[in-house]
């Protein structure tokens, strides 16, 4: 049985501690966190847990085979480059890193020292995503037109990165899994309106080689949460409203046809295919626990995950192209491959 | 009592008959339009009407007062400019013009010939956008963060401007009318995948001399049509659905508080004012009708209209810039005042 | 050509000369009303019509063929009975008649002087209604277990009928249409609450002698406007939203297992087939263009309509069997056959 | 601190665990069930807990000093009473018990031992039901004229009781709060679809000596979960949807004018004093930990709670007349008070 140390108990660890407890086949040791009143939390609802304030505490007791890191952005790099040290294998929450020099040397260091190195990019684990997945694999949709991401709402701030470096990772993580292409380059626009320098709103686009194109807007401040993915075809689309008791994704089956012929009135209508749309029943399993499950599966198997280092290298790669961007009134920055 | 004319009965024409007729006051008299199948239409619906297939022909005819353009873009200029010489008060649909010189060289000839002229701003006389107008004029927004506007369907296309200029002006329109402010910068992004060049999807950024940011999605294949604003203020924040039949306005009544502290935790949460939502209630008049008696009115008083050659040039010119910014990858683009 | 006279200039009339006029190879002749401010509005709207406050001067027009009769409850019987002797084809808006004895009456005279006589069960010509005949004719939701009908709103008030004889026969003809079965008894309840022993809310249980309920609940004090029919049946379940703007049927494949072996939790679940949602593609016709069509087919073929004076009879029996539950305090009142 | 006894780990029995674990002031000792899958599974999430598949080894636990009974209806009362007599407090799932002689007799049993006996009408304690009765409770609705709920799904079965006794506890209590009236008679109607003679769709009406109708569609068979409550009042009305995310409870401002003159046309229009609609809001407690913590502060405050035997019991009568109303037919059948 696989031993876990959960490093990190602010607003998503607690996520953690309960959705490994749940995954079965293993066991979480010990939690770490700066905070006391975290640690006092966490043990009462979890009594034979260990607590402690030190991470060092965790990567020196080697009955623990894998740590789960769930700190500030900041942290990640220099917790999870100690944790592989240690001989852990890692999973980080999103993003992986600041920088992609510092996801560069994670990945190193987890070939080095034959660990796992995962992301903890939880969208791409629902089974919403999962689907749009298996559709857009089967070829449903044809040639992919647009990817339009909207994720917005009121409330938390992050304090150590902008709305971009917070919200975004779950989407591009979404269209780095499902659309599986090389962008090329990014503009982002952004502006900070609480006197912090730290963007509350921002709105990147995405180029690809192909006639596609992917666009994300992030905002903490819209009083209405929005979540909502739009992905357009050649022959389906595909629209993912998160926010949805039950019908979170609609397929719909109509396609375009570029007009044959020209026509002689003002306006021509696009010949679409007339179709239904249908809505996928989803299984309900936790985004989390899948995540956790695989996590482990992992560690024995000794496969590589889903969201692998390299996939969390992709998205911290959009990010800093992205931020620069975004610095720089929306030029238009390369992303280096 | 006025008498009208109607130049273009595509698929916009018909609504300017339908409501100048019931506006009252007013007779339209001539309907023109180069296509005989839509006079036969026309004259089916209104058996009182004159039709024509030359422009000349109500132009000429002393008796008309004013006219309506609603023919395609690349025309508004050369058939306004003629009206107004033939001394004709002018409406036209929007976009104004497809350049701004010649939004420039209309506005000249109006005020050289005393005429009206006035731009199918349609949405800014809907219920919905003067309620806001209403709000943010009363201060109840506090400092404005943002304008973002999403309008994307699946249909109609057109065959002589892009996306952009024929969906943004309706947002661009309302962005105008409520805030009231002068942009100062431009970028545009978007892709034709029809293989005519026309683009299908554009995202557009506005950069304002305040701490304001405006963007727009405009997208002619879009599987399920999305007609939302949202304005995000200091104080207050509107969600403008124009798809809901009854709740179109909602008004949020909590705005943010700068957190005035440090906090220790690793996320802080703004500290926003807790409130209600409220839905306003909203007249039941049709936006065109109000704005024909608009025209109507202007005529007969003088009076400046609410989206008049200004207006209109306003627009004309943010679009002229996209167009630009759109042509070069997403280039910053000045707007010039 | 068939000539047609509308009588009855209302709320409704004025979507039966639209229609009848969009409705091609017939002309709108004449229009009644007692009210001249509504013969002047409909003449303004269709200057080449003839208007009249005297029913009798449409009857008496030999070049006319047919009458729609859109005039208040009450006086449906008697204007239509005047219309089928004075050997005009009658189509006469819901409730065909205020009683089942009228119905027959104009029943027998409709069969002896060889005219159509069809009731204004508009509902049943909605694409969305065509489109559930089509799966329950198919067979394709198994055994029907239950017709569950909403139908509330706020606003207009009859001032000769109740809230049951206005909006039920909506619901109670597209049950008797897609259901093609026949009720055994009925119970109502009902409350007037404006001091005019007028109920302006209602509830009505059907029973049929298959295991299969209907109950329709009826509303001119609610808030917020719901027009919701669900269906349920063994192998799949329909729901049916009328204020939805696209998706206004979806069809669940999700069909009812008896549980086959007990179970020792203290809950059971259902085992139901897992399946998917789709919303069918649905024609944009208006309801009442089709239906206005299918009457004149019907002039012209000799055809018995849809909506025949059979079917108008089967609503108007409920109706009365259900008044007379409601003034009973709800005791159960068999439905005559 | 108060020492508590869970009988009963089903669906809701952890819910109640955990609910009591956060509600602080309090400890869960022990767990009853006869499963013992659901004790491992309990035990596994806290494994400081007791468990055991004996009731009276926690009536016997002279420590505990309260429980909670989640165990199926037809077993509340045998093992309230029991409970009672070994002198702990009791709070029991609803319905209370499965008639009201139990009811009555498990008051007096509380009254006799001076021990808090409390139901647990879950709904009472959510924010939208508590803001609806403030509402309410200040007159802002004017004359209630009607109440009206829905709550259907598809999913979980009963076996020991059918679809109103197992749903409609729920509505019934939140009537039973908010109107604070005693109800005079009720009809109901019911099927049951799956050979089990266990109804699962029924409707209820109950009858009042004002004029005020309240009525309750509960049903297992509807393909989509709907859980709304309308209440319709002389000056405000609500809609309480549950399935909302965010925007549960909805109050319209708009009340209802009799008509003070009669008018000529054929239709004529409530006068309804215009209004908007707002949403207010509410806390993010959660309803079930406001609910323990209650139990908790009567137990040891001695105040009598806001659910306590009363309130069960005049939900049972009424299911009691319902369910007599239900094998005869619909016929009325008078509540006993």
């Amino acid at each position: 049985m696989l031993n876990l140390g959960i490093i990190g108990c602010g607003y998503w660890g607690p996520n953690l501690v309960r959705n490994f407890m749940e995954a079965g086949e293993c066991r979480v040791k010990t939690v770490c966190d700066l905070n006391p009143q975290r640690l006092v939390f966490i043990k009462g609802k979890y009594p034979l847990l260990t607590t402690t304030r030190h991470t060092d505490e965790i990567l020196a007791d080697r009955s623990i085979d894998a740590v789960a890191i769930a700190t500030p952005v900041s942290t990640h790099f220099q917790i999870a480059q100690k944790a592989l040290q240690s001989g852990k294998h890692v999973m980080v929450e999103k993003p992986l890193t600041a920088s992609s020099r510092q996801a560069d040397e994670l990945m190193e260091l987890a070939h080095k020292y034959k660990k796992i190195l995962m992301v903890d990019h939880t969208f791409i684990y629902t089974a919403a995503v999962r689907k749009m997945k298996e559709l857009i694999g089967a070829g449903e949709l044809g040639e992919i037109y647009y990817f339009d991401s909207v994720r917005v709402n009121l409330g938390i701030f992050q304090h150590d990165v902008n709305v971009m470096w917070d919200l975004a990772p779950h989407d591009l993580s979404i269209m780095d899994y499902l659309l599986d292409k090389t962008p090329r380059s990014v503009t982002a626009m952004g502006l900070s309106h609480l006197g912090n320098n730290i963007e509350d709103i921002a709105y990147i686009t995405i180029n690809y080689a192909d006639n596609l194109i992917a666009h994300f807007h992030v905002n903490w401040l819209a009083p209405a949460k929005i979540r909502l993915i739009q992905i357009g075809g050649s022959d389906k689309m595909l629209v993912y409203d998160d926010m949805e008791n039950s019908d979170k994704l609609k397929v719909y089956n109509q396609g375009i046809d570029t007009p044959k012929n020209a026509e002689d009135g003002y306006k021509i209508r696009v010949q679409y295919r007339a179709g239904n749309m249908y809505v996928p029943k989803l299984e309900q399993t936790e985004a989390l626990l899948v995540e956790c499950r695989h996590f482990l599966d992992c560690i024995r198997s000794g496969q590589k995950p889903l969201s692998d280092g390299e996939a969390g290298l992709r998205v911290v790669k959009i990010l800093e192209a992205a931020e620069e961007s975004l610095k720089n009134q929306g030029r238009l920055v390369k992303i280096c491959t």
